[in-house]
């Protein structure tokens, strides 16, 4: 297992941030480069052909998928800001040295095997997690993605361009899509059933319905030294209320709801804000339950003066037969998350996939914290690859 | 009074934002150096001598100071983000219209006549504000002055390195204090005292106490969609009880607090904020209840686990015989102000200082809505000019 590690170590300096020891490898930057270009490089050693598709996914194949589609494993490179080493790498790496475990046993494979690099998983840049797999599946279509705006003004078409890629590209790929017989993904677990449980791998059964909504909250500049309190408008002050409303009606619908990310206009220290905008994830194991806070927080924003949007919204995915799965790997545990994954954007899409969770120890993840044991890497390799044996007997 | 017009029509097109039309003119950047020529052009064309302190404030004279202190007129040329046209631009464009007005009547001043403009009076880009007189007067030390960052990385010393100037030469300048024998800057009024009272001009009595500081507010980094509420610990939250508490505080105490600027780590829409820093401004017309604010924000930071932390300090600043100056106005009224402004710092170190506030209709202020009349401004070129015949006779 020298090859996991090794693969490991190669990523770990890619995008990392000395001080925090977090990450930042964001779409279609130069980080984001390299990593494709250690994708490709992974592939090449192991004889495979690397396809990009119209969404600029890194596709590696052994075996021609348009004869027979493929058995598919894979995840994500990208990172959300200051994220941890295992969300998405820890898929992809796994995958390769599955491959690396099915060919060492002398297994012949009796289907076409890929492997998959989906862009844009974490929608750090331009506001859209799985933005690759949306695109592919036509769940985002060309013309909002080609839009998009990241924190700089840079519209997602102008960095897919800047990256060498034709934005005009960007759509529904029915031509890759035909190519996934099945999708695996493996995952670090995003809390702490696993320890809690003492197991080191489980399956997941469903992906709990989610999504991202802005809220738009008007103010009023003015001096913030001469303006009377009661003659403000001040957007801060809304903001404030929503956060803290936002967190009462999660806990009255049993959902659970963020706002991890706000801008504030102008943001001077002496000057009344004049707009605040607040971005607010919500998810629940009921999608009435997000729809109850999503409608209270509409409610709200329009009593602040101010509006709310959907920027995406996925629905509860549930994978197909994961008990059969867990009855292969030791009758593993059976769970459902509240984290996005490509893997419920194929499914929602009609392709049977399926996700492997591995333990974390803490739970903590999107954070330099997050962490997996070695011996629990192997173990969700070992898992993944008597899955893949499994798949293409 | 054409000159007038065209100075403020030159102004205008500088650093200023198509889209909302107010102004992002910041220290020692592109704007900032456009804006010093035209204050070089308007000087030379007067035949004024312009040299620059050792903070990087302009200084036009007419007349040799170091023969004998003279009368100096002015304000400054920056803004805060998304700034007001009024806002220091009209104390320095009225400052060489008196000087004009003065020289179309034949009036032989008895003393130096200077027209000064301050550099990053706002401290929109470094955080300290009125920092060009705070420097030179040695309320800011050159140690603390170097080591200020933008909120890109960048120290102050680079930014004025990069503009050309020395770094080390930044310090208390007692040669250019001793030249200044009065100081008076006018400028736009920040609230609607003057438009209630139907007069267009008004003295200054006083500079309310007033001052920054820096809430610092941890959290932990944790995924949006996986973590229990009550498993969170979320720097937002802290956040939003801050902003609310500052309001309350300032009712209570009879002040005035704003939280006008935020940061927040790592700012993604799926990641649990591990950390919000919230900068709180808080000003009264009593220095103790400034403090009582602070010291609520202090004791409610700490039991968030935060810190407080003060970023800059004013005490209340009176201006020595406001009615004096009133009585040459044909009796303006006269008013104290929530806004701070170098003829507060130079008061602080004992220069002779006064000022004047032209009437602006609505308040407002520190916004692209920020106005005044012509009329009113030309009744304030007229008032300057006054004093300043009397000051020079």
């Amino acid at each position: 297992m020298t090859a996991f590690d090794g693969m490991l170590s190669a990523l770990e300096p890619i995008g990392r941030d000395p001080g925090t020891g977090g990450y930042r490898r964001f779409a279609w930057t130069r980080e984001d480069a390299t990593l494709r270009e250690w994708f490709a490089g992974e592939a090449a050693a192991r004889g495979l052909t690397v396809v990009e598709d119209r969404a600029g996914n890194q596709w590696a194949w052994d075996g021609d998928p348009d004869d027979r589609p493929g058995v598919v494993l894979g995840s994500h490179l990208d990172s959300v800001p200051d994220g941890g080493a295992f969300d998405g790498p820890l898929g992809v790496v796994s995958a390769f040295a599955a491959l690396d475990a099915l060919r060492a046993r002398g297994h012949r494979p009796s289907r076409p095997i890929g492997i998959v690099s989906f862009g844009d998983e974490e929608g750090a840049r331009f506001g859209v997690a799985c933005a690759g797999s949306r695109i592919i599946t036509g769940l985002l279509g060309p013309d909002r993605a080609r839009a998009l705006v990241d924190g700089d003004g840079v519209h997602l078409a102008e960095a897919y361009a800047a990256a060498g890629r034709d934005p005009e590209e960007l759509g529904r790929d029915d031509e890759t899509l035909r190519r996934i017989g099945t999708f695996v993904e493996l995952h670090v677990e995003q809390g702490r059933a696993l320890a809690d449980l003492d197991r080191p791998v489980a399956v997941a059964s469903a992906i709990r319905p989610h999504g991202r909504w802005r809220i738009d909250l008007p103010g009023e500049a003015n001096h913030a030294g001469t303006t009377r309190l009661e003659d403000r408008h001040d957007a801060m002050m809304s903001a404030a209320g929503v956060v803290l409303a936002a967190r009462a009606s999660a806990l009255r619908h049993a959902a659970v709801a963020t706002c991890g990310k706000l801008r504030v206009e102008p943001n001077g220290v002496n000057a009344v804000p004049s707009h605040v905008t607040v971005w607010l994830d919500a998810r629940a194991t009921d999608a009435d339950a997000v729809r109850a806070v999503v409608d209270d927080m509409t409610d709200i924003a329009a009593n602040l003066g101010g509006t709310l949007t959907e920027e995406s919204w996925s629905d509860a995915t549930r994978f197909p037969h994961p008990e059969r799965m867990a009855a292969l790997l030791d009758d593993a545990p059976v769970l459902d998350t509240g984290a996005g994954h490509d893997a419920g954007i194929l499914a929602a899409a009609g392709i049977p996939s399926a996700m492997l969770f591995v333990r974390n120890p803490t739970g903590v993840s999107h954070s330099p914290a997050e962490f997996a044991e070695r011996d629990d890497c192997l173990a969700g390799v070992h898992a993944l690859a008597t899955v893949l044996e499994e798949l293409t007997r």
